[in-house]
């Protein structure tokens, strides 16, 4: 593990930065070097700012405790300190965004988690099995906005993980969707901490989460979008729509998809044509070996009440996306039900995927 | 309460038993005269028959403990004790199809809970609210089978209570729909006792419980359907979609329903007037003041985050539909939550509603 | 309910005060005339100010619609509107015992939810069926600080209702314990709204609830003090260690008690003695028909597997101790499960209890 | 992982059976060369004998699904297939006892995790850290029942282990037990599978488990015995009063413990003392470096809410006890709460743990 890549991470303090640290502890390539929080947590020792807050396991990393916390509004702090930082912040949307710039700005790659900049014509929302080819756009990026060695790219919303790799693996194979009707039941990690109140989901189901449907309709637009003069240009297809619904599980959404094909495409495919372009599907992460990569970005379980939240969200340790119940639907084509761990795919581990795309593609090679 | 006719309850030592004897408790027109079950508790008083088992509440109703509990398969011994017969039954199709079949030849109308006699077609899946209409096969179902006093009437699946209630009264406004797509989340009480194990549920969701997409997909077809000849004929539409799937939540099935209206009936309604439509829908139960019926059948909700299971299941004593969320559906045209209480509107109190809905209408008269 | 006493509810937007507002409802002799909260929520139309943040059952009550909501901190403000107040207050401990001081001091009684003044001498700390003679103390309050019609009455926390009712039973019966070793098992709602967030209890317990076993230990002895000199002393036994737990439930806190009779003062009892005590147990608010007093404050259940909170909280009215599973305790003498429910005998139904005390007991008369 | 030994595993098909096979997938001393069950499965290929049954984790390991199940009643059958087996049957204690007591009798070593034996005087209740000595028992044993290689060794019931491992340590140290008051709260899977319905613990605790008191008070007496004349002999101290709990947790069971030193043994140790004995407890597994040994059998954390079953129950892979919340007790001397990991430390992992030992002690080289 010599010579590994210093990196930072902005809301350490908060759940998905301790979540960045957790998955950073024995990275191969990636070292913790920075933590940055918000200015009452600057310039403590970074275990007495997460004293009795720590809640990923039973202690924090050793690699974590020995750094001191600092401002994460001062970009220029980080200058020098680390290659590049994983954003897990949580903040109004234009205030992130102009502090996500400004470590662009000072030079510093921002890998995020956040949705500031995901509606940003020429920042890529990145799922590195489905296009890594948003990546080219970084260079227009950097041009635009003046920048040299910085540059920003998001990650999606957890919500549409559970359904996006199946749905792109079936569009590369020629058989696009025209429309989906999709219902997810997520998990209450997905809310952040202290995120849903016990009160609000003990022996209980809420219908609702807010933002969250027109997130999960049109996400997948932009990731299956093409790069277009400076900008992503999102599909045209498929039409999404989404009922979102917070259920009593710790980790790992569910969706039941109900997905029409676009007949204009050509001959629909047949249940086990589709169950091989699954388990046969394999990306860019696949093959140049990232290290968080699954061996498998699908698997598909044939028993009839799989996928389950708790038995199979470690699937590829938290980075497949699990599908069963693959069958014929009565009004459109074809019914599944997809899972996907929500921190760990979802979030931060699929935060430092991202950040290994970027390494192996040389986009760090710059600093 | 003098004069109140003496009724029967198959099954009585099961969970669904044991909430027809809770509702019947109080009850202003029958009286808990006759309790059967298995052979194996046959001849013991109901109280010991329940010893350790009892589960709704923490006593069992001072009008049961007194009785005997009879055996079940033993139709003719159930005869002059009581009116009719409530069917709580759980056993294999045709025998139980048959051992109802004996109540009825035996002159004792038989209010079924289980699913046996759905699909015969002679026996009304009775929903009050709905389709009081389908009585009239009684008739030919008694003079078909050679039974004087006798008859079946079937209440339909728990899953479809959620959406068959709006989905009605849009149809009787003039706006009938053509498809939909419904993910249901199902509570455990759904399963009966003991159900679900707490191992499978635990922070999980199960997307899958066996038989019951296909109850979901056809039995409104039969409730909307229409009598002609001697049989039930189904309606032509809405196609259904069904995805079930079981949640940790005690009472209360919640259905995310996505729906297209059928254009070449007409103008589409707006959300307002679907509001409306729901909001004044009253019906036969409704107009003849049956104890079970509560003052409104639907119940609109404007919060975002409404119907919720724990919160809402209660309304109208439980035997309210609770829809939240209307609003327009960027695949199809509307969008809707729907909550029903499945073991009160969906199970016991649904088939108690269904007894006085028969006996304001004169069924119970040649007794 | 003509002539009902007009009420106030200081914190009224919080849950328990929404509690409170929930048991006011129907009440027949208060009438709920004037509620109050912090700054943010004065002057707002009491439904708007609890707008998506009504929490018990679904609706706001229609008496608490049309109110206008009061600042909290003007106590003068509340004079002439309110005969008396319910205090469902959480603040600092300082503030809030100057707050209520500040009512009492205008006139107004304070029948107090929060701990704020548990001990304070000369505040009782009520449990209607066990203390009501330390009301006494009450004319002392009003002289040495010089109120007049003003008070203030306190209620216990809600971990020790489980089993300070059989305690007292047992002491009044002349069994008093010497020893007590108590474990707690405490619903989320003990901890308000939001309270437990959902990671931290979903498929866990919480071994430990800030400043809960200090409470359980030591507001007994107050509670069976006696009133000395215009203070109430201390009861010297029982000795109690507490260990409180929090765990997935919603309503009902259960306690496993390990109790040990003072042989001091004579003969133990045998557990057909003990329980005989318990069910033979009414007291004053029985006596005097108070309305929120349940028929018998201890039931005794002799299933194995009972109390249990979902199945036996609602047990009079949400305001009986049941208690279970006695036996003799190979350490102590005697073993017992007790269960209250936490935020109705426990919260604000025990608040509307100790109301009704003062008021069938004149403390209101001379409003 | 060449020359390992071939283990069987009686009751293959049940959860605790599953979890043995989980274990052994990997294991670097023992391969999984037998399975076997009820008549029922009996002839079945594993993996087809557990269709739609197996529970741990998603997949059946691979080592298990080429194996053909045999008839668990036929000790015979296995002679010559594994060097020893693991008995996870259940059945009737009697029946169970000839078993078991068939496999020894036919010269194959019984490593139990049932109860049939662990009162038969010549069956060690082995917890490898505290009673290793006991093994010593093996070979009266063996000569008085005739057998040759074969014997069987018993594993203590779930629900002691969170306190067995930090009483040891301190008896050892010269801090004996006098007297304890221990409340457990445990998790759904020391039920087994289906276990408890999860219509009995949603929103709920239940206040028993039966037999599991009798248990928890009276195994940890043979656990510190001494073998003497070819029995072995309870320890007289302590006394143990037992509540025990279910609660909605899927693994990991918490105890309460309030416990009295024995004072005629000399000084009371204070908390730094007893914390520096529980810290520096190691013992033979740890010497021994046994496969499945944690470093540390006991870890304290000073967190004021710790342990809590979901983030600690994984310390030291499943067989660390986590002790925390370590403070005086107004009652008896000191209080803490302990953790372990039932269906590892507590069951599977835990009987791997024992025979790790056996092997160790050369108790297999007879074979």
């Amino acid at each position: 593990m010599a010579n590994r890549i210093p990196v930072g991470i902005l809301g350490a303090t908060g759940m998905v930065g301790q979540r960045y640290i957790s998955h950073l502890a024995d990275h191969p390539w990636f070292e913790l070097a920075y933590v940055a929080a918000s200015p009452r947590s600057a310039g403590k020792p970074y275990a007495e700012a997460v004293e009795n807050r720590w809640l990923i396991g039973p202690d924090v990393p050793a690699a974590a405790t020995r750094l001191t916390v600092s401002d994460a509004n001062d970009a220029k702090a980080a200058a020098g300190k680390c290659a590049f930082v994983f954003s897990a912040l949580e903040m109004d949307k234009a205030l992130l965004q102009a502090l996500e710039e400004s470590y662009a700005a000072a030079g510093i790659p921002v890998v995020s988690n956040a949705s500031a900049h995901r509606w940003t014509p020429d920042v890529p929302v990145l799922i590195p099995e489905i296009n890594p080819g948003h990546l080219a756009i970084i260079e227009a990026q950097r041009r635009k906005r003046g920048w040299g060695k910085g540059f920003i790219v998001a990650k999606p919303n957890c919500s549409i993980q559970s359904y996006m790799m199946p749905l792109f693996a079936l569009t590369q194979a020629g058989f696009p969707a025209k429309r989906m009707i999709v219902t997810t039941l997520q998990a209450v990690t997905g809310a952040g901490y202290p995120g849903v109140p016990s009160f609000d989901i003990t022996d209980n189901v809420v219908p609702y989460i807010g933002g969250e449907e027109e997130k999960t309709e049109k996400e997948a637009l932009k990731i299956l979008g093409s790069v277009e003069g400076g900008a992503i240009r999102n599909a045209p297809a498929p039409l999404i729509a989404a009922h979102c619904n917070r259920v009593p599980v710790i980790d790992g959404h569910v969706a039941c998809v109900s997905l029409e094909f676009d007949a204009a495409e050509g001959a629909k495919p047949s249940l086990a044509q589709i169950e091989s372009v699954w388990t046969r599907f394999r990306a860019l992460p696949q093959e140049l070996r990232l290290p968080s990569a699954p061996d498998a970005p699908i698997v598909v379980r044939h028993e009839p009440n799989r996928p389950q939240p708790r038995r199979d969200r470690e699937t590829g340790k938290g980075m497949t996306v699990v599908v069963g119940r693959l069958r014929e639907c009565p009004v459109f084509d074809i019914r599944f039900v997809g899972l996907s761990h929500n921190t760990k795919r979802g979030a931060a581990l699929g935060g430092v995927l991202n950040a290994e795309l970027l390494k192996a593609q040389g986009f760090f090679d710059r600093l």
